[in-house]
């Protein structure tokens, strides 16, 4: 069986999430829709990892296995003719049986995006988090540093997150701050489930003063979700890239 | 009676124009009823002019007349709370009463965005016109270039359009292309209904060898909409700056 490697990029805004739901507009729903009429043939779309409702994508990646042979750059032409325009293939490639887009990777890197001024442009509202209170810049990143590294990541994950092991490393936090553009951004070897969103939550409480940058220790001692900082809402992420 | 002049932002994606309209989602109609909130006595919101169905805004001009006494920071803050996100108030000043943001203004700067490949990131679909086709750019230049200065532009404004004088004035006439993003940008003393989505899709012909430059003067001429291209789409228009 053939087996391909779809690169994408969606606007999750007005999706559930990438997760396929019978009764939802889902992307892996949209997807599996879309390369089913292409294939002709019911297919199955895996996904590198499962991005939120809300949550934007500019390089997920997942792989279908088919039996047709049409060549690549048809299969990335007809994909995007069926597929709704918040949702584009950018690349497809044929990769070896062994290839799992979940399994397989390395790496992500992950971005969150946070507007500094009271009024946000309606072009880019939907993408990032208007946040234009006063910030502790050095406090912010200190406490990023102590998060870089191999640690268990249980306070920092969804309470209900169905994985036995923790233990993550992130290989890189850093910020772009350009006028009221900030960027976070992360890299790591994965992610546990809203773990992004709680480390940026928690990274916006210490730049306020709410927590000193020198309890991100005893946070991860804690192995208690209810120690972090709350969660920063779904439309400021963005899932750049995989690692392979 | 105090005149508020008022700078705008806006995604006309899912809006019927600017124009108000009873049973319709409109920008104008937006912003009645959020400012006759604010103000709590009904308003007329004077616009630089109607932007069409699906055509953005980043510095649309308009003034309102109010009895309130509110400074001009509340009533930013207070209209941008009851407003929805697509519409966003960059600014309020305090203006003499003889300013009207249509009568008044000097001049008019568009720009027309086109995507020059042929898959188009989800977070820009919204702004941008697909033309991922073969263009001779010297030619669409040379034929710009003949309508810059005074003419009547009746062969590129709507046929319908209800005015008697329809010659008006273009100052600038330029691109920018920066890879897949080309980014045509005009300046004129005033601008006849889809007069620019006209030229645009007339530029475009000539890009495309249907028109050669040199007609443009028998374009004019003619002053007859026949005579021109084809109107460029709703979404690729802004409205970038009103001068007075």
């Amino acid at each position: 069986m053939r087996n391909l490697k779809l690169t994408l990029a969606y606007d999750g805004t007005e999706f559930h999430g990438w997760q396929f739901q019978p009764d939802a507009r889902t992307i892996q729903g949209e997807l599996e829709t879309a390369l089913a009429r292409l294939f002709n043939h019911e297919v199955t779309v895996y996904g590198s990892g499962r991005t939120d409702a809300g949550v934007h994508a500019l390089g997920q990646v997942a792989n279908v296995q088919t039996t047709r042979t049409m060549d690549v750059h048809s299969v990335l032409k007809g994909s995007n003719v069926l597929l709704p325009l918040e949702i584009r293939v950018l690349s497809v490639e044929d990769v070896d049986e062994s290839f799992h887009a979940r399994f397989s990777s390395r790496s992500k890197t992950y971005e969150y995006h946070i507007w500094r001024h009271h009024i946000v442009s309606p072009f880019i509202c939907r993408y990032v988090y208007k946040y234009p209170y006063d910030m502790d810049t050095a406090a912010v990143d200190e406490a990023g540093a102590q998060l870089v590294g191999t640690h268990d990541f249980t306070s920092f994950s969804a309470a209900n997150a169905p994985v036995d092991d923790r233990v993550r490393t992130v290989f890189d936090i850093h910020w772009r701050r350009n006028h009221d553009e900030w960027i976070f951004s992360i890299k790591g070897s994965g992610f546990l489930h809203r773990m992004v969103r709680t480390i940026v939550g928690t990274l916006l409480y210490v730049g306020q003063g709410k927590l000193h940058p020198s309890v991100i220790p005893a946070i991860l001692e804690a192995k208690d979700r209810g120690a972090a900082g709350p969660s920063a809402p779904a439309e400021g992420l963005h899932l750049v890239q995989v690692e392979y």
